[in-house]
């Protein structure tokens, strides 16, 4: 098509609203418009993007034996009734009731909707294993949404759920989707995206990881390590810690130590190294506000996570009353009111001598050993992983810290769901058993946002020729020049009719500086200019947008060598495909 | 794929809660699954047969220029009362509030969202003409959903919006799209449908069509000359009465009628023939419940949306009470109360000798001459046509009244949103103009349903090749015998290889019978049945799912004849698209 079509505007300035690179650069080049908080329409060339990246997606899907199914996207609440998560999820559930006071929700995910649509036909072993999915428009009724189609509360998404009988047979499904999940990142131009071992959250099950595409404006934490092929979100990561006894067993001790608020101020206060300290942190349940408290080394940090499947439910950090008993900021482990839930981080694990609270306003203990002055205990994993941590695999202190944008994720759900929902099926015995599940999730707009992210310069996206929104910009100079005029139009026809897709900008008005700016913006990754002065010695520029490509060929030889680039194009986005 | 993984049962019986055949038979064939009321999930067949639709319209609408965009399905209601459908819009807009107390709709349609997307961008005549569509789910909370994917609460939609700086252009455009549209039905299968011009209701404009599928089951009425092309919804013909004079002229009477109701009743008692009768429907306004009196010749009736029109705004039936002054059954022109507002239909007009109410109980006047007795009056049109009505376009009594379902429609909706949402732009004189829009919309669940209701027999439907779930059904009758299984294994490999859609049933404990009825279900319109005996012979046969073709051939040419057969029946659709 023509640029001068083309709707949307397309902007010089950053708008200064947008905080991500992609973000900005979307706006700018009339990709997307904001409608209401985190929602947005699209405009034709962002359409464009997202349906090639539909397009692989359903191929891979299709390639692992998915079944493309279609599910609603307002749902009704007693749907979700039944798997419980009508009461257990927060605010980011909408919702609403109909014109007749019915419950209904606004789908965020399909797994209630995926056994309703199976439960009647997956009533034997005989039918097992299948996957349906869908590509579908979800809601999300994000509380911050941010940085353009990274994180929004309308979202298209590629939803898959797969049903096995048995733990063996989702594992080796998973192992598939695992790979195919590979595939399809390499083929939307970026291999580079890393499986992490996560935590399942809000969907249940055991097993699950995220695709990280690494980059500083990512919202997730993820420890990797250098050495070895180590990966898991911060929320997953187990931490290990190696003590080291700096101070032999002692006494206990009571001590004052007024004015002293943080467990580092008094292990200033008592030249102590901070690793010989015992801070306490103390959240609430969000059932019922009882108090937990997680004694762990002074320099660690607890991880929510982690501790809340430790206390098997959600919990909060803590408003602490007077009446509750607990003296703040003076916690130890001896003399807590009982009704307290308490747990050992094992990064206490074989200190002989801490510094802890004392439960008494401006007094600590030092000596203090757990076993001997409390009793023994169970240590726990509750701290957070830290930046030059020891590796959970090798076993080295190799492990950093990255950031990432979560680009997709599978799940092993075991029978949350079927158990909860009655999904249950006659083996070959003729007995009664639940469905494994498994499930596996790709945000079209967050990948295409993501490509963006990691693939642009300050000018425009760079986009991959597998996912551009097209494949060929053509610019005309000198649109009033009539031989060049002539002979692009005539070229643009050709390109055409041998079914490239080529965005043609033949404006009178517009000046080579303003066409190029335009052509950043869109993005397509082969650049074919037509000028009266290359034309007049029989020769036609082209160049890539990643600017590895730059040359002039004879006039008569373009649609050949674009089509050559093309070629070479996906041949080396194909290279990362593995098979 | 293989029939044995496909995600779906199949039954026998009709569904007792369906009403029309396409309903039962989505349900039967595993096509759709009920979640919740006007709600349904689509199983693999199904949503291959609305891709396929999808892609169909998507190829029409890029070949009249369309710019495929996407909209969100949760809009702001902030954007609605900007066109002050927020407010106009009855419960079938479903309004609800987010977490944070916002005001958010579900769109129904999205004449507000294309405004917003093209506002800044369309603010000079050289950005225009243009237009942008989608392909998008949407809600529509109906009071009373009915006949399966027929008439549903959520939909998925084509919709489509041009910008135009002239009402030439508009039409121009208009009947561009008036031909896409005849195309995309034809290519669907269904060249049979009818454009009708109709009342544009709650979308505003003028001009519009309702391109209708003929069909019992049909939820609107039309009106359509036998004689000529004429066609138009009920709520837009035109009613052309010729009236004669049975009575002539006579002196104005007041007669008593006690215990007689309705005015046929009244007619008989004074043996006047109904067409000498005026009757009177009352309505009220739905905004003040203000009164409106239509007069009307006593064996026709009122149309509501005519009425709607020329009143002005929505009305309902009317709740007489006694305040009114307004004497139910006697109601007539002389003597009303005041504050009511009257209509005359033109089927009064030449009448001179009528019966009519005398507003008083128990009494008519007979002799009752409107101009004479009452005034002078302007005529309007409120009336419904009627079966062996006179054509308004050839002027013969040849109106017939069908019903239809609506598969999709089209509006010239001139400067409404624009002039409300303030879409403007600078003319070549640089004045301010209002952009002039159309929009043109396509359900696709809904045109499945249709050519489903109009294609099918008793066991299945009978989908058109273009649209249909599969092209190719193969049967294998004795999967147990391994030579028929090995050609037929054979055989299914080279269809794949060639490209072929094919659903293979190669069940083993599945008889002929059973096999059979699973094909008609799916549809598919051509089935080659592999069976030993015939194989024996060296030959394989092809059956057509309706019935016109059944033939054995050689073996070995079975895809030479089955590409011949499928080519054959794309030329036989292809031949009722117009160019």
């Amino acid at each position: 098509m023509k640029i001068k079509n083309l709707v949307g505007n397309r902007f010089k300035e950053r708008p200064s609203d947008c905080v991500v690179d992609s973000h900005a650069l979307m706006v700018r080049g009339g990709y997307i418009k904001n409608v209401a908080n985190g929602i947005f329409s699209l405009y034709p060339p962002a359409k464009r993007v997202t349906r090639k990246i539909e397009n692989i997606i359903r191929e891979e899907m299709d390639r692992i034996d998915g079944q493309e199914v279609m599910f609603p996207v307002v749902l009704p609440g007693s749907l979700w009734d039944e798997s419980g998560r009508y009461q257990s999820v927060g605010d980011e559930l909408l919702r609403f009731k109909d014109r007749s006071g019915s419950r209904m929700i606004l789908g965020m995910t399909h797994e209630e909707a995926s056994v309703q649509l199976v439960k009647e036909y997956a009533n034997s072993y005989a039918k097992y294993p299948f996957m349906i999915y869908q590509i579908q428009t979800k809601f999300r009724d994000e509380a911050r949404p941010r940085a353009g189609l990274i994180r929004v509360r309308e979202f298209t998404m590629k939803d898959a759920y797969s049903f096995h009988t048995s733990q063996e047979d989702l594992e080796a499904y998973y192992q598939k989707c695992y790979d195919s999940y590979n595939r399809i990142f390499a083929r939307c131009g970026i291999p580079e995206v890393v499986a992490v071992a996560s935590d399942s959250g809000m969907m249940g099950g055991s097993v699950s990881h995220e695709y990280m595409l690494l980059t500083p404006v990512g919202e997730d934490s993820i420890a990797i390590c250098t050495e070895c092929d180590y990966r898991a979100n911060m929320e997953a990561a187990d931490s290990i810690i190696e003590n080291e006894n700096l101070i032999p067993m002692g006494d206990l001790t009571e001590v004052h130590t007024p004015n002293e608020k943080t467990i580092e101020d008094v292990g200033n206060f008592l030249k102590v190294p901070v690793t010989q300290t015992c801070k306490a942190v103390v959240y609430q349940k969000n059932a019922d506000d009882a108090y937990v408290i997680v004694f762990i080394r002074g320099d660690l940090d607890v991880n929510e996570a982690k501790l809340s499947k430790l206390v098997g439910e959600n919990i909060h950090p803590a408003v602490i009353t007077e009446e509750s008993g607990i003296v703040a900021g003076f916690i130890g482990p001896k003399g807590l009111p009982e009704n307290v839930t308490v747990f050992f981080d094992s990064s206490l694990k074989g200190l002989d001598n801490l510094v802890v609270g004392a439960n008494k306003t401006d007094y600590h203990f030092t000596g203090f050993n757990i076993e001997r002055d409390y009793g023994a205990v169970e240590y726990v994993d509750a701290a957070k992983i830290v930046e030059g941590g020891i590796c959970p695999c090798c076993g080295k202190k190799t492990i950093t810290v990255q950031r990432g944008i979560e680009v997709g994720n599978i799940f092993q759900l075991g029978t949350k769901y079927s158990k909860s929902m009655g999904l249950t099926y006659l083996d070959e015995n003729g007995e009664t058993k639940d469905a494994i599940m498994g499930c596996y999730g790709i945000g079209v707009g967050r990948m295409a946002a993501s490509v963006c992210e990691v693939k642009h310069d300050d000018y425009g996206p760079i986009w991959p020729i597998s996912i551009a929104p097209w494949e060929i910009h053509m610019c005309l100079l000198r649109a009033d020049d009539a031989e060049a005029k002539a002979f692009a139009d005539e070229l643009y026809g050709k390109m055409n009719n041998n079914g490239m897709e080529v965005l043609y900008d033949d404006r009178e008005d517009v000046r080579p500086g303003a066409m190029f700016a335009d052509a950043d913006l869109i993005g397509a990754p082969i650049r074919v200019i037509v000028g009266p002065k290359n034309l007049k010695e029989g020769l036609v520029e082209i160049v890539s947008r990643d600017k590895s490509i730059s040359m002039k060929v004879n006039k008569d030889e373009v649609i050949e060598k674009v089509m050559e680039i093309r070629a070479e194009m996906f041949a080396k986005i194909n290279e990362k495909v593995s098979e």
